[in-house]
C-alpha cells in the first residue's frame, strides 16, 4: 500500500483510516508519510504567532544569547550551558540488517532522513560528536540552572520542551497557538535560549522533546533526549544507561514497516549493547515516547520500584513516562533487556546487557 | 465507510472488523453505531432478570425512596443525599469548532445525542443546572453515607456503579445476568435508591458509571461522573479540578471520527480551561474511562505520586483508574494539561491551565 | 477473511497488515495462524544453536537430571523439585458457550489445540492432574531452591523463563540466537533441568513462560504459569487466587475471534469462579501476559497498593507485570472481577467472586 504524499492525501476518514494527528489543518493517519519536504511545506503553512513575530523584529533577535553568567543569580548552584542544534541526519534503524535475538535477517529498507538534537561546542563552533537519537544528555544538580542555546537547522519550526525541571511559561518550548511565545516556535535557521532551573524537588530522571507546531512529527523523527537532575552531592552510579523506548512509524520514515526502537535502533546488535561488571552500582534510566505503552523488562535482575518498596522486574511506561532501575550488579552473563509487549519485542525493542564477572 | 445500523449489521468478523463488545447477542466493532433508537431496541431484547421482576411486583416499587434519615444509623457521619437522573442531552464535543492548541479549525460534525447524569433538587423537583459530562460530583467524608435517588430517563436500562466506596452487593449497580438485583437493571422511567458508605479506608478520588445490561454503550455515550471521599476534617484544596479522560467513538456518536476528550469536550478552548493562582493549594483529580490507556501530563509542574515519594509530571492511567496530583501553585502563566499519548493529544485530549500571579 | 496458512502467506506488509512478529524469518500479523504443524515446521527451520549442539553430544544429554540434593548447598532453605512437561492439550476457551455476565450465548467455535505446562510426579511417572492454563504453581520461600525437571513434548523447541527469582544466565530459559545455551532451546522430546534460587530480595508474586525460539507463539498458545516466593515464615493467606490476564488470538488458535481470557477461559461461568468467606485473609495474585495492557478491577473491594500506601480498586498491568491485592474479606455476595478495559471485559475477561457470610 503506497503511502500518499501530502497534497494528494485525502481526508483519512474517507479511506477508513484512523486519525493520528492534524497538522496545519491536514488530518493524517500513522501511515501518512511526512517527508522532510512535506514538513517544510506544513511548517510554512503555520502562521508565525503574533508574539513570535513581535520578538522577531527586535534589534537583537534570537541569534544573540544572554551570557550564561547573567543567569548565575537564578540558582544556588552552577550554570550548565549547552549548545544544541536540531538537524537532519541520515539514519539507519537496523544497521546490521540482523535481529541478534532471533539470529535472523531483517529484510527491507531501514534508512531514512531523521531529525536529531546534536551537541556543539560554545557558539556552535564544532559538533561534539555525530548526531545521535536520542540527543545529548543534559545534566544538573539541585540548584543548578541549565541554559540551552538552541539552533534550528531542520527546515521547519521545532522546539525543545523539557520534563520535570522548573521553567517559566515562556521557557516551556510548547507551541500554544495564538499564545505562543518565541520558545514555542523556533523558526528554521533561528536560535532561542532556554533557561531551566533545577529547583529542589525536581530531582529525577527526565527528558526533553520537540513540542512545536508540527508536533508530533518531529518527535517521531527523532527529536528527543534525556535530562537528569541529581540530588546535590549524591553519588553517581558506577554505570548508568539512558534508554528511550519509541518507534519509527511510516508517518515519520516513509518506510513500509514500523520499527519498535530503543535509542533509534531496532533489534539486538543494533540497539545499545550495554556493559557492566559484577559489584558495580548500575542505573537504567528509561523513558517512553511514542504512541504506545511499554513494559520494560530486564532478564536476571530485579530492583526496588522507586518511590515505594516493591521489588519488580518489569515496569509499565506510558508516553512521557520515566523510570529508573538501580541495583548492585550481582549476576554475570549475557542478558536481554526488552519491552515485554510481545509485538514490540519482536518488532525490535530488545537489546543485550552483558555483565562481566 | 457508512456505519451499518443494528439489524443490517453482519457479524463483524465476516467483515474483518475487530470485536468490541457483544450486546444482547449482537456483536459489534468500535465503528458500529448504536443510536438511541438502537439502544432502546437492544434494551428491549434483554429479559428483565428474575430478581428485578420480583421486586417490580411489590406494592411499593422503586418510585418510593426510603427517607434518608433511615440510613442515619449506618454511618458515623452525615447522610449525603443526591437526586440524579440519567437523561439524553444534545451534546457538542467541539462547540468552538477550533483546536486552541494548534490554532486550527476542527472540521466535520461534532454533535450527537449523548447521555448524562444530571443532579436535581429533592424529589426531582427541578434540575440543579444543565446536564454535564461528566455528571455531578458526589462528595463524602469518612463515615458518611451517600444516598443516590436515581431515576432513569434514557429510554433503555442503565445503572450507577461506584468505585472505591463501600457498598453491599445489591448496591453495586452492576448487571449480573441471571443474578441481577434491582440496582443492576434500572428500567426506563424507573427509579432506584443506591446507598453507599464511606467506610474508613475508602478515602480517595473515585468515580461512578453505568454498569447495566447495555454496558459499555451508555458509558461511551457519557454516563460517568466523579466521586470523592475526603478524610474527615481534612482541609480541602483551595482549587480542585475533576477531569475525565475518555473518548467519543463512532459506536456511541455515529460521527465519522473518534474524539479524544476531557470532560466530554475535545481540543483546548472546548475542554475545561482551568484557573488557579500562585500560592493556592491545587488538586487535579483525574480518572480515565474508555478503552485506552492514557498518560496525564501537566506543563510547568510536578507532584509527589500519592502512596509513595516519587516526583512525577506524567502519570499512566488505565480504564477505571484514578490519580490525584496535589501541589502548591508556584508558576504563573498559560500552561497545557494533556494526555501524552500523541494521537490522543492531537485528537483533542488537551486543555489550558491558566495561573495568575 | 480466511487466515492463510504459513507457506502461502505473503509478507504481511504487502497486504497492509500490521507486523506482529517474525518467526524463523517469516513475518506475520496477529491474524496469521500458526497451527501445531506450522509450529513444528517453523521450529525445524531454526538451526540448533552451537552451544546447544555441543551439549547435545555429551554422553549424558539432558535426559539425566542432577539429583536435587546436589543443589542443597546452593540455598539456605529447601529444595523444591518439580517435574513439568510442556504438552499439547485440547482446550475449550468457552466450555459453557455462555457469557454468565451478560446471560447470553457465545456463538462460534472456541476449541483449539493449546499448549500447557503440566506437573508430573517424580521422573514423570504420572501426571498430577489434567493439563491446565496457566500451568502449575511453583512455590518457594526465601532461601529455597526451585529445581524444575522440564520435558518438552510439544513438537517444537520451547523453554521455561521465570520472572523475579534469581537465576544464572544459563538458567534463564531464553533463546539468545547464536549465544543460546541449552536451557534456551529445549528440543522436542528432550529435557532440561532448571535451577532457580529464591535469594533474599526476590520475594513476590511472579510467573514463568516460554521464551524459546518460537516466542511469542507458544506463550500465546498457553505456555505460562504462576510462581510465588514467600518471605520465610510469613503467614499464607487463608484464600489466594492466581489469575492470568491474557488473550487467545487467531495467531495461536486459528479461531475467527480473539478471546480476552482469564486463566485460559473467557466469560464468567468459564473463567474461575472464586470463593471466599467473610473474615478470611484473601490474596489475588494477578499477572498479565499478552500484547495488551489491562486494568484489574474487583467489585465491592479495595486494597492498599503494595509498595506504597494508596488505596485502589483498579490496577494497571502491562505484559510481564504482576500485582497482588490483599485484604480481609468483609463483604458477602456475588461480585465481579474483571479487566476494566471495556472491550476486554466484553470479549470475556470477567469472572465471579462469591463471598459467603
Amino acid at each position: 500500500m503506497p503511502v500518499p504524499p501530502i497534497g494528494r492525501r485525502q481526508f483519512i476518514t474517507a479511506a477508513g483510516g484512523t486519525l493520528f494527528c492534524t497538522l496545519s489543518g491536514h488530518r493524517m493517519s500513522a501511515n501518512s508519510h511526512v517527508s522532510m519536504a512535506g514538513m517544510e511545506r506544513l511548517g510554512a503553512e503555520v502562521p508565525v504567532p503574533p508574539l513570535v513575530r513581535a520578538a522577531d523584529s527586535d534589534d537583537q533577535p534570537h541569534a544573540t544569547f544572554v551570557s550564561a553568567t547573567a543567569h548565575a543569580a537564578q540558582g544556588t548552584g552552577q550554570i550548565r550551558e549547552y549548545w544544541i542544534r536540531a538537524e537532519r541526519t541520515h539514519w539507519n534503524i537496523v544497521p546490521t540488517h540482523r535481529d541478534g535475538m532471533m539470529n535472523a535477517r531483517v529484510p527491507g529498507r531501514s534508512t531514512f532522513t531523521a531529525l536529531a538534537y546534536r551537541a556543539y561546542s560554545p557558539n556552535f563552533a564544532a559538533p561534539l560528536g555525530p548526531a545521535t537519537i536520542p540527543g545529548p544528555l543534559l545534566e544538573a544538580q539541585t540548584g543548578d540552572t541549565i541554559v540551552v542555546n538552541f539552533r534550528n537547522e531542520t527546515g521547519a519550526p521545532v522546539t525543545m520542551h523539557p520534563h520535570g525541571i522548573f521553567y517559566t511559561s515562556d521557557m516551556d518550548g510548547a507551541y500554544k497557538g495564538a499564545y505562543t511565545t518565541p520558545g514555542g516556535f523556533v523558526q528554521n535557521k533561528r536560535t532561542f535560549q532556554y533557561v531551566w532551573e533545577a529547583h529542589p524537588g525536581t530531582e529525577g530522571s527526565w527528558f526533553y522533546h520537540d513540542h512545536g507546531p508540527l508536533d508530533p512529527v518531529p518527535v517521531f523523527k527523532g527529536l528527543f533526549g534525556p535530562l537528569i537532575i541529581r540530588p546535590a552531592g549524591a553519588p553517581v552510579p558506577d554505570t548508568e544507561f539512558f534508554l528511550t523506548l519509541h518507534s519509527f512509524i511510516p508517518l515519520a520514515t516513509g518506510l513500509d514497516n514500523s520499527f519498535s526502537c530503543i535509542n533509534g535502533r531496532a533489534y539486538a546488535d543494533n540497539t545499545p549493547t550495554l556493559r557492566a561488571q559484577v559489584g558495580q552500582s548500575v542505573a537504567f534510566h528509561v523513558f517512553a515516547l511514542d504512541d504506545d505503552f511499554h513494559a520494560f523488562h530486564l532478564h536476571g535482575h530485579r530492583w526496588v520500584d522507586p518511590g515505594g518498596d516493591l521489588v519488580i522486574d518489569t515496569k509499565v511506561l506510558g508516553p512521557g513516562d520515566t523510570m529508573t532501575a538501580e541495583f548492585i550488579e550481582d549476576n554475570p552473563g549475557r542478558w536481554f533487556y526488552h519491552c515485554h509487549v510481545f509485538s514490540h519485542l519482536h518488532m525490535g525493542m530488545n537489546g543485550w546487557y552483558i555483565v562481566s564477572p
